[in-house]
């Protein structure tokens, strides 16, 4: 067989393998938004049926033979193709490195965990889920063995969200955070000019919330026809192709933020997943190359672009026609409210200034947690010091505090540097955006999307996973993740808006 | 390896094969409820890729070896383990015969297929759909070709939905039904006490036609914990496990009967598929036996139960409540004209006398575009030919004709029959339930459909494919399916309604 058609087979065999975590993806999808109560049994056994599947798909001796091939004479093939058998690689290696036996008792112990976790956090009671989370830091611990590591443990948690990332270069970059981001906090605590949020206070029935989310999201070119919105308890954002995008939210009645801003969110989330090569659907080239650039689109539309002044010049007094509430209000009241600024408890809630000192403790505990510095008994205590020490507060029980996130129920340790990631790419995005597009804010308080949306498709959608996500950065803005973007970008807005020193 | 360990592997497998399925039919559904638009083509793939791998799965040789090794030692299994391996080898033989790549193709052109008859649909333009049409009318004479046949080749397609099924026994059963039936409409059209519909003509709110019909369907046994509800533009029903059942319906705000009969005729679809064995879930024994057998389920309780009198004795004063329309009217005025009888184009909204004719027609066209009798572009000429010698009436347009069903859009040739098939076989089934509970319509009056219900659990869905349906009926009511009694019903039900002879 020639190299060319060696491609092909291998094209084939990936896109299938694709179609079968898709199918994954349309069931998980269905299980957060439509399931009934009684089908959980039966899905989480279809689940591990496909996810079985698509490992064995992965691992197979006949993809290795083709890889091996196709590397040996890679100068026949074009970048893309090398990309595309460069990436599969990477996921197979990783992929062939945990032994099955592993793996299912991963999947076991993730859906004990999540039960438990459910009613420990409902009860308040961290002794329920401390022997369950016991029992997923050994099996993280003995995860990160199986992968392998040169630095800390973590990196080989880390490279499941994060392809590149090491602690190594998070350490530096999170400290340059804490260090600007606890006094930035302080002194808009004692700015003389605080924000009055009550104009978000109120009566916001829910179907003219989804109505005015579901406009903004249109024009920023989201496309309806190639994508919907449902309703989840947990918001997220689900590609099956680039032209089926799943997006949900949640509505609270007496306040927008949730639903009107988480689906910013989770439509910057759909533009990136809209925005892939339709023609290498399943292929790594076709796919995002990582949770932090994901997050980076969607904080990007969610903060940098939907908390701007711009862009509510442009749709204020769409909202004001919606909500007697807002009738006759001043827009620059909203926009203040929408950025203010205030220590609290539960991450999801948090403001984009205090957002990112969550991800840092989590961070902090995860390391900890897998280099045994941490024992899981003392996390509690752990837990309440590190806010206090980051946020200055104090959660009043568990469930605020330590109990608050799914993820190390689920033993998805790593995950949360992501979120922060995604803040420091998005600004520092964001900054070349202005750079290359100098009408960009005039552009946004007119209503005109087009050109940043297509300037981001070309710039990271289509790229796929064409660079790991530290070269992505380089290639767009001519630097490596920094933090210095995020750090000029808070300062600049928020000191105009408490006008701080 | 003993015969109790092949039979475990072998169920391991069979299991994961029906995991497959069920993927797939969650996309099915995804793809009839809440998939955008422009999903249709991936989607396509995904589904061609799970039904290849089912493929694959269940044409293994090692799944052959298990059977063979297994049926050598069959006395060493119980009877349901038996029936599980004759069924998967029924299966297995048939999709043996189907070439990996027709499979691939079949299930293409069904999403393209599905895509191009609803926009014909929509436009009234059946030269957008004839090209569709005629690629699967090809493409199901391969298929009919490769299974092979005996006697006519629709019988191979027959043996899809209705195993045993064949065009000797079915063209005396339709014969005798059209025979009873053409004349049974002409004598009520001529009756001289025609009933009066006109209560059923009003204003109608969908969200109160949901809250009856989700209130009935619970009250026949229909479990919402473990089922849902949703719309579609073509009501169906897809079990994914007995405690994920899936009803899909539409709603008019003029007429709450294709709603609610609808829900009661899905509910019993919905019935058969949470009354399966859980623990046989993906195995044969798991499974319905035939689509015959399933529409008798849900005619019986949309019919024979849901349009009789001790129902709506039951449930008269509860619709009554729920639409001004209704209230203080005549029971009887409401249960006669729920009953009327008048030939209409559309099938899924004939009435119990003129829906087999509907079928007849249907049969009548497959049987001859399968054998090259009739070309797809004469197909609308003699669809309305058809309709005016059954039921005297001539569709205006193709969408009311002609282009009115799914079916033939997705490759479902040989599946029509089964509909007839259905009537008559709850007819029979019914006669022995009635025998066998004689309180069974003083139970339906006072609301109790336990006993009802739970007969059908013991004695038609707890078996799965134990038997062939006509086995099936043999067993239920020791005789082979009859139009017989159907017949019977029909005569004795209107001879009262429209008082004849």
């Amino acid at each position: 067989m020639s190299t060319r058609e060696i491609y092909d087979q291998f094209h084939r065999h990936i896109r299938r393998l694709g179609d079968l975590r898709t199918a994954s993806h349309v069931l998980e999808w269905d299980q957060e938004t439509y399931m009934p109560p009684k089908g959980a049994t039966a899905r989480g056994q279809v689940l591990g049926t496909l996810a079985g599947l698509a490992h064995d798909q992965l691992t197979s001796d006949r993809l290795g033979r083709w890889i091996d091939e196709m590397l040996a004479a890679s100068s026949e093939l074009d970048e893309r193709q090398r990309a595309n058998v460069r990436e599969v690689q990477r996921d197979r290696e990783r992929a062939r490195k945990l032994p099955r036996e592993l793996v299912e008792r991963l999947s076991l112990a993730a859906s004990r965990g999540l039960e438990v976790w459910k009613h420990a956090r409902e009860t308040n009671r961290f002794a329920l889920f401390a022997p369950e989370l016991e029992k997923q830091v050994e099996l993280q611990r003995e995860v990160a063995e199986a992968y392998g590591y040169t630095g800390h443990p973590y990196d080989a948690l880390l490279e499941g969200y994060e392809p590149g990332a090491r602690v190594a270069d998070l350490d530096p970059l999170f400290r340059e955070l804490e260090e600007v981001l606890v006094p930035l906090v302080r002194a808009i605590q004692t700015s003389e000019t605080p924000i009055d949020s009550s104009i978000l206070r109120g009566d916001f029935p829910p179907e003219r919330q989804k109505k005015f989310a579901l406009e903004v999201i249109a024009a920023i070119g989201f496309d309806l026809d190639a994508g919907r919105v449902d309703v989840s308890a947990h918001p997220f954002c689900s590609g099956f192709a680039p032209q089926d995008v799943r997006l949900t939210t949640r509505f609270s009645p007496r306040d927008l933020r949730p639903a009107v801003f988480g689906l910013f969110h989770e439509a910057g989330h759909g533009l990136y997943e809209q925005g892939l090569e339709p023609s290498e659907r399943g292929l790594p080239i076709g796919q995002a190359v990582s949770m932090g650039v994901h997050e980076s689109q969607s904080r990007l539309w969610e903060n940098v672009i939907g908390r701007s002044r711009p862009f509510w010049q442009r749709f204020f007094p769409r909202i004001e026609s919606l909500f007697p509430m807002l009738f006759g209000r001043d827009m620059e009241d909203f926009y203040r409210a929408i950025n203010a600024v205030e220590p609290s408890f539960i991450r999801v809630e948090a403001d984009e200034v205090t957002y990112n000192l969550h991800i840092i403790l989590r961070y902090q505990i995860e390391k900890a947690l897998l280099s045994r510095e941490l024992a899981v008994k003392d996390l509690p205590t752990a837990w309440n010091e590190k806010m206090r020490t980051l946020l200055g507060v104090t959660p009043p029980d568990d469930a605020q505090g330590v109990l608050q996130d799914v993820h190390w129920s689920m033993g998805a340790f790593g995950y949360f540097p992501t979120y922060a990631l995604g803040n420091l790419y998005a600004a520092q995005i964001h900054r070349q955006a202005q750079l290359e597009l100098p009408r960009l804010w005039s552009d946004i308080a007119a209503g005109r999307f087009a050109p940043l949306r297509e300037w981001l498709r070309e710039k990271v959608h289509r790229n796929g996973r064409r660079w790991l996500p530290r070269q992505l950065l380089k290639e767009i803005t001519g630097e490596p993740p920094s933090a210095e973007f995020f750090c000029d970008y808070l300062r600049r807005k928020y000191g105009e808006l408490y006008r701080l020193g």
